[in-house]
């Protein structure tokens, strides 16, 4: 099998040589063990130089797809060694496949506007200390100090660096206060529909889980239940998936019944920085005066998901009752923690929440604008003016995959809100629009897309 | 009450002002709405000028220690905002009382070796595609990719980089693979004595705890149950803490057991990387065709703990069987794992090993040295010509906690072993002596002093 070579291509000839071989390794149309032609007979075969055909065989050896047996020649390398490229094949694969043009998942957030710069000043100077921190068996102790005083400034979030955990996303918090409650409570209280991603972690760690309805204004608290002991997660601010603000007195109520019942709630703010119009309503956890508010967010939304880095404010009566949860904590590295503690104490982190405030709030109004002008009354949603997702109603026959789809075809990833619910979903064609990582310019084509598609 | 100020010190004295406010902030003998005295007033008093006292209110209104209400003075902050400077003052307290010269913990680490340099410019390098990978939901494949090759070459391990499991540290990976077996395996089979944080994550996550006592060659195979599906957790390169070598005809039967009984056995080869004499026996992995081994290691020893990476090799049939779990598995942030996607890839990763290796085993040969030429036969210990500490069996009535104290007054850290044991402990006078974090010329002194102090 020779390889087809392009003489005129712009591609050099060595390289053509190489991808030829490298793809007939990778997709086992060359089998392991398996000899390859001598440099001078595939040279004269293709008319090429020698130097050309050592290139190649050079880059293939250098990366593991040959073995020289001297005085025998080059080698397909063995099976086992191999697996590697087989996996980097499956990953270019996936890579295509999850390559959409634009990506509507509400986990999407912009990418143009992180501060790369400053970021990596900050890394640089966090490395700076390394030396002396390769152990940190003890965490850093500064990013919780202004973690901390952020939350106090901006939610109203009373704490000191003791009630605060650090987790590795918001996985980790899930598994975090699972172990912390596991056993004590054994089962959760979680707003239906809710988020799927945090629910399954929770059920994995072992609680079991009471799906409570979902009004307009937050879980449904006339179906708490009266007796003691128990355990709600609920995301007051901007609830995943409905949108929906829980008010000032219901807050009010959820912590009332909580003191009564003797029962925690878990509040997650996730993505209580984008809040468009109006004051926000303070944390559950500002308002609280009887300790019994675990308060929770991430970075993910606001600075980047590929940090991994959330967080947990305990109760001053959890507060580490048990160093054995001090060890589980420590998940993220120390230079992460140190990048992070520079970032906020230079101030970079308010200036980049301004700034991202801004950039999402043109582009939610920009998405509610062009949704109201394009699809009408074919699509229903919730205008909650925060975050960085809408969750769209359609008015079809068509269920959710279809929709997905159809989507798809034009490069457009779409995720559907059905796996929000934990019981029969109520909603049947209703879908995320993610709206974080589209550039504002692309807002409209893609509705535009989408209405042809959906023929809306 | 007026600072005392020293005018001869070296100090300057608006320094001398501003750190007696503070202290006496944080020590709560100024109240919270205090009011400080005018700077007019102040300054007379105590016989400065007036830019003295200035430059040290300055310092305490920028620090967030007094807030300024126009027209009526300065005054100190409410006590919700204190709260961040009461830890401080915690951290600083504990900080010095962990500030031992000497610590002879196992899990220190030579700190002087640790590439920096290198280190910098892979993060670097790490740093230049951050823009493109702020999403990352993904995973970053490269890191896993390195480290299934790598071992394949040192360990025998056969894997793909879809087997791999990148974990916070070695508890996400007990965190992981208790999620993994809470619901099929409830009980986990445990080295006694065995290696305590380890145990104490999987119990926290809800699996049981049978503990099996530890040979000389390793965890006793005839109190293995006989019978069906069981999973045991060996470290059978270098025992923890014992530093029992398993020999070949032991593991072979340990995986007869594991096939025979449909069992799985989770193998931790957590410093396998340091092992000073002979060859190294193949890990279980690599001689188990009957896919029985989860197999884990860390990068905190041969690394660095602060990095909070470790890692498991999951058995062919329980590859990502579910979605979800790779979810739960994206713990390690993307810079960390792109740094050290480039740290192995560029072979700096081996350089290391290699280094380390030969800084450890003089170490380790010079502390054996040592420890049997001053304490003679007063202390027994394993040789196990492996990893960074030793197990010191004390001749003394003194119990470890009274051991310990004693060679904390000489700020020498010392851990005891009786947490190993999770029922009644055999061992009353066994302590570990880290040698990792130590300089090679500090070991025999530290030895000196312990037998001194020990009167052995």
């Amino acid at each position: 099998m020779l390889p087809l070579i392009k003489k005129s291509s712009s591609e050099p000839l060595y390289e053509q040589v190489y991808q030829f071989y490298k793809k007939e390794i990778l997709m086992k149309q060359l089998k392991s063990g398996a000899r390859l032609p001598s440099v001078r007979q595939l040279a004269s075969d293709l008319g090429v130089s020698n130097n050309t055909i050592i290139k190649a065989y050079e880059q293939l050896l250098q990366e593991g797809y040959l073995r020289n047996e001297p005085r025998k020649g080059l080698f397909i390398e063995k099976l086992e060694k191999l697996h590697l490229h087989e996996v980097e094949v499956d990953r270019i694969q996936k890579q295509v496949a999850q390559r959409f043009k634009y990506n509507l998942s509400h986990a999407q957030v912009d990418q143009k506007n992180f501060p790369v710069k400053v970021w990596r000043k900050m890394s640089q100077l966090a490395l700076d200390s390394l030396r002396c921190q390769i152990h940190f068996y003890e965490g850093e102790a500064g990013f919780k100090e202004q973690l901390s005083s952020y939350l106090y400034k901006s939610r109203g979030v009373k704490s000191n660096a003791n009630q605060i955990v650090v987790c590795a996303g918001t996985n980790g918090v899930a598994a975090f206060l699972s172990i912390l409650f596991r056993v004590t409570h054994r089962q959760l209280i979680f707003e239906e529909p809710g988020y799927n991603e945090v629910r399954n972690v929770f059920l994995k760690n072992g609680l079991k889980i009471l799906p409570i309805p979902m009004t307009r204004q937050g879980i449904d608290l006339k179906r708490l239940p009266s007796s003691r002991n128990h355990l709600v997660y609920v995301i007051p601010s901007h609830q995943y998936p409905t949108g929906a603000v829980m008010p000032m007195q219901q807050r009010l109520q959820l912590i009332q019944w909580a003191a009564k019942t003797n029962s925690y709630i878990i509040e997650d703010d996730y993505d209580s920085e984008f809040r468009y119009k109006g004051k926000p309503i303070p944390s559950l956890q500002a308002i609280d005066h009887s300790d019994r508010v675990i308060y929770t967010g991430t970075l993910s939304k606001s600075l980047m998901p590929s940090l991994r880095v959330a967080y947990i404010v305990l109760p001053k009566s959890l507060e580490w009752r048990e160093p054995s949860l001090e060890y589980l904590s420590l998940s993220v590295s120390y230079l992460t923690q140190k990048t992070l503690a520079l970032f906020f104490e230079q101030g970079h982190w308010e200036r980049h929440l301004r700034r991202m405030r801004k950039v999402y709030s043109r582009k939610y109004y920009h998405t509610v604008h062009c949704i109201k002008k394009n699809f009408g009354d074919k699509v229903s949603f919730q205008v909650s003016n925060a975050g960085l997702y809408l969750v769209l109603h359609v008015k079809s026959k068509l269920k959710e995959p279809a929709l997905a789809k159809l989507a798809a075809a034009q490069s457009i990833r779409i995720v559907g809100a059905e796996e929000c619910f934990a019981q029969e979903p109520k909603w049947k064609s209703s879908i995320f629009f993610g709206f974080g990582g589209l550039d504002q310019n692309e807002i409209e084509s893609v509705i535009k897309t989408l209405k042809k598609v959906w023929s809306l």
